[in-house]
């Protein structure tokens, strides 16, 4: 176990417990990525994709990668959303130019039947190991982000065996045996609880689940099968981490990507804040929540291919969209899904530094 | 010319214009498709898909297919939403397996220099003949819907080339260049104007523009790139056409799929119905738009992969969610996006029957 040192820079913790911030606090999804030539050379060194999930020593360094680049308020595992159901058994493998897929996926009710929740603390100690190794190198600069996909996103993948246009198995089962589809995300859910546990005692410092496929769902049947289990997830999830000689509080982040319609149900899983895409008005989002929690999003990822003044102009935007945070309001600023590999590093640089600038003359007006 | 005979079933025009139905009226997007055995089999006569399109006779049985087997309340038109792109000479082709293709797609702003609004009457007479050989095929039996993708739309194909994940290369360009994908936009906007034109006074008695991918854009550009040319459209069309003994009121229905967000905004379009997806909820959307437009959709497509009890059981929570249509209200049954291939076509009948039964038997309550 690896000593914990307080987080020197808490601008991204505060803002998620919607006090005061003197800026607008700033990470991306998927920061550490392929669009950095440096993580891509991590990458070749490791072989693979899931050979650098797994070796803590080289998931630290991606991790960090992103952090030596540009002044980001938070850094996140770097890790795979499909490591709990790889761990029940379904074996993770990525095949060259195509998305994740498993070997033994999900067909009926004999494979339901054998599912289980695995043994956190074996099966996925790599993660864990991963999550103290850069707890420790951090040393107290940002807080550190844990996360897992939400039991539907997972279930997703489990019953489609990969990525899906149409989620036609995986629906066509919901619709035709719900009762298999909440045992799936019965223990998967139970699955997620503890992985993000094992994370937290690790030493991760806030948890997102991501719940990318969520908006694949219709109305009715998300609340049902994505919802209610997003909501059992933050529940059980402990509001505070002892770490010897203190204490550091979790907030948990929810983000149903293409969920905006949604954002009151989503409110009331009690996360601390909510990811949004960039469908969403980030003003109209902060008057629709309220004091009921955070909100972390927005920009499309695409604006990043566009020339210095005019990102400047989108996240000047953006920050004007939601106005300046008050005290029980809080806005991390965020893409509204993961960076695209085909982005120019130099084109984070302005982002990051207009989200700060701009921000904090916002707050100072 | 074809002789126009007066619609006999006139259901699905009333809840368009929000006029008193004994029921809810109901037809499916794609509903002459490869779920049907007996359009695999004129499909496999024509050759291809495009040989189908561009054969007025072939394109008229494919139509009046769904027809046959379903009491449904409207035909359409059986074309693909890319004949104005392949019309201004991007040459649309398809890869057996693959989605659509162009050609030569717009990569810069000498290509798009070069667009121009094509000759209608010329390069799309294959699409107004179809249209004809239905109306007089259809005999009145029901109304004839016509469609084009909306400018957005028909730009992400004409700028990505074919099919896109991340929409990239489209957004990359508005980002950066908005004067250029304004000017594909504006010489858009006006073909498909003359092309829904065309198609009104070839006889289609109500007009539908699929705005399949607003749903990608971020609010801002949503409202800039998709809504602007959607009103512009919408505004241009005549409100009726006269068919020499009488006059038709010609409805229009626009779909923003994934635009659940921007109901209100639609709504100002000046549409007499919005189609709407299953993540929206029907009552809270019916709340939302009031009496400036009636409403269409909304299931999800692979609810007909559920057993028949689970199928009415979802049509009668739609239309529950909705509630009996008053007066200055109205709703059109569908699905929220196309049918899938792999749909069994007794599943339809069942959809069907409980639509016309469930919504009969709510308004006698």
């Amino acid at each position: 176990m690896s000593t914990f040192t307080p987080v020197k820079n808490d601008t991204f913790l505060r803002a998620l417990r919607r006090e005061p911030t003197e800026y607008t606090p700033v990470w991306l999804m998927r920061q550490a990525g392929r669009y950095l030539p440096e993580y891509r050379a991590t990458r070749a060194r490791a072989g693979n994709f899931m050979g650098l999930c797994t070796n803590p020593e080289l998931a630290c360094e991606v991790t960090l990668q992103p952090l030596a680049r540009y002044p980001l308020d938070a850094a996140i595992l770097f890790s795979d959303i499909l490591t709990v159901p790889d761990a029940m058994g379904l074996g993770l493998y990525f095949e060259e130019g195509e998305g994740p897929k498993f070997k033994s996926p999900i067909k009926d009710e004999a494979d339901v039947a054998k599912l289980a929740v695995p043994d956190v603390g074996t099966s996925l100690k790599y993660v864990t190991d991963a999550v103290s190794t850069i707890r420790g190198a951090l040393g107290g600069r940002v807080p550190l982000i844990g996360f897992s996909g939400s039991p539907w996103t997972l279930a997703c993948y489990m019953v489609e065996g990969g990525s899906s246009s149409d989620f036609r198995k995986v629906k066509a089962m919901m619709y035709k045996r719900p009762d298999l589809m909440h045992q799936i995300l019965s223990v998967t859910t139970e699955a997620v609880i503890q992985y993000l546990k094992a994370q937290i005692e690790a030493g991760a410092q806030a948890v997102m689940v991501f719940d990318s496929w969520g908006g694949a769902l219709a109305d009715g049947a998300f609340q049902q099968f994505s919802l209610a289990y997003l909501k059992r997830i933050v529940q059980a999830l402990p509001l505070e981490a002892n770490r010897g000689s203190f204490k550091e509080h979790i907030p948990s982040i929810v983000f149903t990507k293409g969920g905006g319609l949604w954002l009151e149900d989503l409110a009331s899983t009690g996360a601390s804040a909510l990811g949004v895409d960039w469908t969403v008005n980030l003003g109209q989002a902060r008057a629709r929540v309220g004091e009921r929690c955070a909100l972390q999003g927005n920009l499309d990822p695409n604006v990043l291919f566009a020339n210095p003044p005019q990102i400047e102009a989108e996240v000047a935007k953006a920050l004007e969209s939601f106005g300046v945070p008050q005290n029980g309001v809080g806005h991390v600023f965020n893409l509204g899904h993961g960076i695209s590999q085909f982005t120019d590093p130099e084109a984070v640089t302005v982002m990051v530094n207009a989200v700060h600038n701009y921000s904090k003359r916002q707050r100072a007006q």
